[in-house]
């Protein structure tokens, strides 16, 4: 197993881009891998490769997995996504998708003897999903441990989630300083074929509200008019 | 949830033919999963949708991944699958395989409501793989329980399975008793397109040594000539 090699789930967004920053700014060689799992938001595809690219990964891989086979989300199906918050768990959680993609990314990591797994959970601003949790990236190590050629051989594979308990501010704050360009990054659930945002979404007004607090300037594009005040 | 309701991951092997009998005479409705990761013998996917209909589960689904973008196994690359025992893990090991099987049956258990998710791994015969432990098992459940909406709202989602300590011949045993066709399923490395075996693999001899040891007939069908002689 290779200590200073790593696999980086990369989403597109926000979090992910931030994620990959710091794993990049530990010194690691860093693999990212997106999952193209039928989300209509098809434009945070796009902007994974190009974070990918900008910050300087060694590589960058898509795999493809049609989630909505199985239903259950409005991140997939033709469920409207809320505008305002709702309680509880939202409809935008997409089942097991958390589980799923570390699944993928674990199966990388061995292909490719990478020490230690990057996924951009955030459990503050977590919007209810539960796979979010500190508590989940934990068990999902263990799991991973004991599920692969490297736990048998005594290596220890690492999850780290480095915004784990971070608020979106303070991530905004820490990718900056390390040159993450947000404009970039798509957060919005419902962002069109260019990536511009909503503005209205639970993640768009998280992110808003991120930047807002952070002292910094939002680059994110937003459809109908210029920034941010649709 | 509902209790009387399963997800259950069908391979078109003997394992999950049997595991998908034990769920159905347990009284559960039981919805079969099969998991199209691009493995060169494709005549398994044939087979699990055949058996889950003959066995009678409510319906059957079918989910594509392409694993081969990741690479790592003899199972999906083109690497030899190997006619003599291997020390150690085998080549013929898919990276994380049974995680990501796992996670996808989660998603759609959570889509289903399912209160159990039934998997045919067997670590008697298990040929090396790790993630067929009952340790892995076990640490599935937990993280399952920890990455859903269930977990969360209190009730506990079950992962069982129900082979995980039997020998080969007791497997064969007891599906023959529970009215397993074992002519329907696939279990050889290298099956051909019609699904007949090669005979020689990891899997066909573990298979055959199974129906001898269970003092049953061996009914499948061997490429080349008739029954398990070539």
């Amino acid at each position: 197993m290779m200590s200073d090699r790593a696999v980086v789930l990369l989403s597109g967004g926000l979090d992910s881009a931030t994620t990959l920053a710091i794993a990049l700014s530990q010194g690691l060689e860093c693999h990212t891998l997106a999952v193209d799992y039928g989300q209509r938001h098809r434009s945070e595809l796009t902007s994974a490769e190009q974070v990918s690219q900008a910050l300087g990964a060694s590589d960058h891989k898509v795999l493809r997995i049609d989630l909505r086979a199985i239903g259950g989300s409005a991140l997939t199906d033709d469920i409207d996504v809320p505008e305002d918050q709702p309680s509880g768990i939202p409809v935008t959680y997409v089942p097991a998708r958390n589980t799923i993609m570390l699944g993928l990314a674990l199966g990388y990591a061995e292909v490719l003897r990478a020490g230690s797994i990057f996924v951009g959970v955030n459990a503050v601003d977590y919007s209810g999903y539960p796979d979010c949790r500190p508590e989940f990236i934990a068990a999902f190590e263990t799991l991973a441990n004991l599920a692969t050629k490297a736990g048998v051989e005594g290596s220890k594979l690492k999850v780290r989630a480095p915004l784990v308990e971070m608020t979106k501010s303070e991530i905004i704050q820490r990718g900056t300083e390390l040159g993450v360009d947000y404009a970039m990054t798509v957060s919005c659930y419902q962002a069109d074929d260019q990536g511009r945002a909503c503005g209205r979404c639970d993640s768009c007004r998280f992110r808003r509200q991120g930047f807002a607090d952070a002292g910094l300037p939002d680059p994110t594009r937003y459809r109908g008019q210029s920034k941010g005040t649709e």
